[in-house]
């Protein structure tokens, strides 16, 4: 084969994301090379690439032909469930390739995998990129958010093809060099996690609406389509004011009224609830939302349960207008503490592992493509231009200003919901968390007094440095006498 | 050494837990060899048990003079820090050991370790209890609750000294066989997990109390004091009334208020909140306690934060007779809740591993001589001897009746607290996980069909079988235009 038949990079792993990033890619202008282990797909692929293209694509029908397909270095992209396949593509692809050619793993990995197989190719001269991927079919086939990590030398050699193919955005492609070993997959993991509060906490919104307000399907969509012309506009909002007006074709009404309430998942939430743990970072909201799905997974339970307890809750009379209004505000300042605990996940791994991630440029490169793009994570961008050591987003001038704004419509909220027995678990945890971190004072003292009273895990002083520790109970014991004594 | 003079039981480690409980053994008639690297140790453990005693209690310096002491099967206990001290006093002391002898770990060790090392001494016959110890310093020496897993002979070999050793209360010692491999260690890790959660509920009943009713140190360990003679009795209520009356020698007025509201940890609480995760349980109310550890910690970003956002929160009038038997009643439902939330956890991981966990027995064995001792420990009891196939606690016909008893009062000071800025994070941890499980229908149709939209999930129907797919967004721009339509 001649060098210039030869094909800039190459894909394997040919289910619908894969087809369509590979499709993105020719279409943006770069030869690539395409492999399935099932050869159908390969078909079908190069299928789509003539009747959507036509686009230049090639097939392969052997690792070994696809491989040896491609430009030195070589750059193969594999899309496959993450785990044991794609150890089994990396044996497969590796076997023919050299020194300073590179693997992109674009699944969603557990960022161990990827420090892990980063340390195995090297022994071939092999770089590695665990890369996240953001968006969906649709992103992978338009523009998606891409979040590589691993070699830089690696990212180098693809980063004219990388800025072609993700989404675009006004200040740039939606794609950047996030950090060394598995950045790229653990900034994927926290984006995840972050959509998970965004829809846990849309969902709440809905349910207060629906479920205190009233509000009628056909409301509900007219309102989250308002919504998306203001400060919450992105794409969740814009999906979800769509759903509210598709008509069930099985029977009456609208579709989302017959929708099961149990919530699939698929293992980056619990990550992320795992891994803030891990690094002592509260991450509630995301924790509630990754509840909720276990919750929401025990239908039957539930229906037990709703029969035993049903005299809970206390409805009363609503502003209905007030609520909407008050439930926007709600719905934004909740997100605003959902997205800080991410950012500070994210500060608290670079930390750990010595990424040197930049926050602003995270915010930057989400802003298109993927599921959590929103018009508001430009100010997150700007928050972190203002300040890189910003303690949280909750603090930064602006989104200050606002959560004190918003304050009182969400505390109403909250407060009319836990009043009617309508759970909202995220915003609660949102809110929660607003009024614990911005306390300069809690109730941690006497948490410290019990440890030290019952373990001897002694305390410090709010006056004085040192460690102490306190007879307490012999003290109190003694000190009550004391005490009913200067009473009389 | 003659048979008669051998001991019945060793114990290597020799801090504070560990003499005491030494000491214990001796004292309940079990002649008993310690041992220690730091010789000194032993000497003491000699001289406390000439003081104490006289127990018969003897003292050794090299790993083989103490091994060789005791009677055969031999049975140690080990309590040094978890992790690689406790392989390397493995390592010591099973040189010496033969099989059929047994070794006791009796440190808050991470259960998978525990697994490991069955494994690793079952090579030379050895066997292997990981035990879960309760109780402080304090509750070693007079009476723990004591949580063996592991190896059901040697458990049976000790079962008459754990059995007088143990705390004890009106139905039987507080220790049972827990199950095999890691389980005694898991059973002590979510029972940590429950002390986080009742320790932080207390602090927010503190906090409500204290700043939103106003009281005084010498009304709230008055009311503790009371609260402990009625549903809340327990150890924890307990010591918080003691704390409450205790002065500070250093300066005016009571010591709680000088202590620094930093809060310290050990590592079990994030383990419980990460296996939660793990095995698809919420637990909201113990991972809200690892929450606020966490943010105690950020004391200087607090105290910036609280400047910043100093405008929060809306204080109004209160009735605080009515606050006191409300935080009273929230203080219990809130405690049910994440007492449910543990023993699901439970539940789940024993189902997992096969361990056949009794969970009434758990909670017996409970109810004296560990941190979470309390009298409401005998009606879980009851309720999973009732059931023991309870799906939840909160839906045993006589818990459920106290937490609709409860609500209102629950929902009023969650209520009261959000109005006034005070953080609740437990209590609403709680109150929203007693919402969503009551609820037969949850949001979380949204969510699925949100899920479908962006990323072809599929989702289920609540009238008929199967998986489903819609091209939500093609038909919310036809059937918008229909719904005008159908609107004129």
């Amino acid at each position: 084969m001649e060098a210039s038949t030869l094909s800039r990079i190459g894909l394997a792993g040919l289910a619908v994301m894969g087809q369509n990033l590979a499709l993105n890619i020719a279409e943006k202008g770069f030869p690539i090379s395409v492999y399935n282990r099932t050869t159908s797909k390969v078909d079908e692929t190069l299928h789509r690439a003539q009747n959507e293209g036509p686009f230049p694509l090639s097939g392969h029908y052997t690792p070994r032909d696809f491989v040896l397909s491609l430009q030195r270095p070589r750059s193969v992209i594999i899309l496959v469930k993450a785990g044991s396949p794609v150890d089994q593509t990396i044996a497969a692809l590796s076997e023919h390739m050299e020194s300073g050619d590179c693997i992109i793993d674009g699944g969603n990995e557990w960022y161990e995998n990827t420090e892990r197989r980063i340390q195995e190719v090297s022994n071939r001269g092999i770089l590695y990129l665990g890369m996240g991927v953001s968006g969906g079919e649709e992103g992978a086939r338009n523009g998606p958010s891409l979040m590589p990590g691993g070699s830089f030398e690696a990212y180098n050699n693809i980063k004219d093809i990388l800025e072609k193919v993700a989404a675009q955005v006004e200040d740039g492609p939606c794609v950047t060099y996030i950090g060394e070993g598995g950045a790229g997959n653990f900034v994927k993991m926290v984006h995840n996690g972050i959509e998970y509060g965004d829809m846990q906490l849309i969902s709440e919104a809905y349910d207060v609406l629906k479920n205190v307000g009233g509000l009628s399907n056909e409301e509900l969509g007219e309102i989250f389509g308002e919504w998306n012309r203001g400060e919450l506009e992105s794409f969740l909002i814009e999906i979800t004011s769509d759903i509210f007006k598709v008509k069930d074709d099985l029977a009456d009404g609208e579709l989302v009224d017959k929708i099961l309430d149990k919530t699939g998942m698929k293992g980056t939430g619990k990550w992320t609830v795992q891994q803030a743990a891990e690094l002592s970072v509260a991450a509630p909201t995301i924790a509630a939302s990754l509840d909720c799905r276990y919750l929401s997974g025990l239908k039957e339970e539930r229906e037990n349960a709703a029969e035993i307890l049903k005299e809970a809750g206390l409805k009363s009379g609503i502003d209905k207008k007030r609520l909407i209004d008050d439930v926007r505000q709600a719905l934004y300042a909740s997100k605003i503490c959902s997205y800080a605990q991410g950012m500070n996940l994210l500060r608290a791994k670079s930390i750990e592992k010595g990424w040197n991630l930049n926050l602003g440029e995270m915010a930057r490169i989400w802003k298109g493509g993927c599921i959590i793009r929103a018009v508001f994570l430009d100010r997150i961008k700007q928050a972190y231009q203002r300040n890189p050591n910003l303690a949280s987003l909750i603090v930064d001038p602006e989104f200050a200003k606002e959560m004190v704004q918003r304050q009182a419509a969400w505390r109403r909220v909250v407060g009319t919901a836990i009043s009617a027995g309508i759970s909202t678990p995220g915003m609660c945890a949102s809110l929660a968390y607003f009024d614990t971190y911005r306390r300069a004072r809690l109730p941690a003292n006497l948490v410290q007094a019990q440890r030290d009273l019952f373990g001897a895990h002694t305390y410090e002083r709010v006056d004085r440095p040192g460690a102490f520790h306190t007879e307490w109970t012999k003290l109190a014991r003694n000190s009550n006498a004391a005490g009913v004594h200067a009473l009389n």
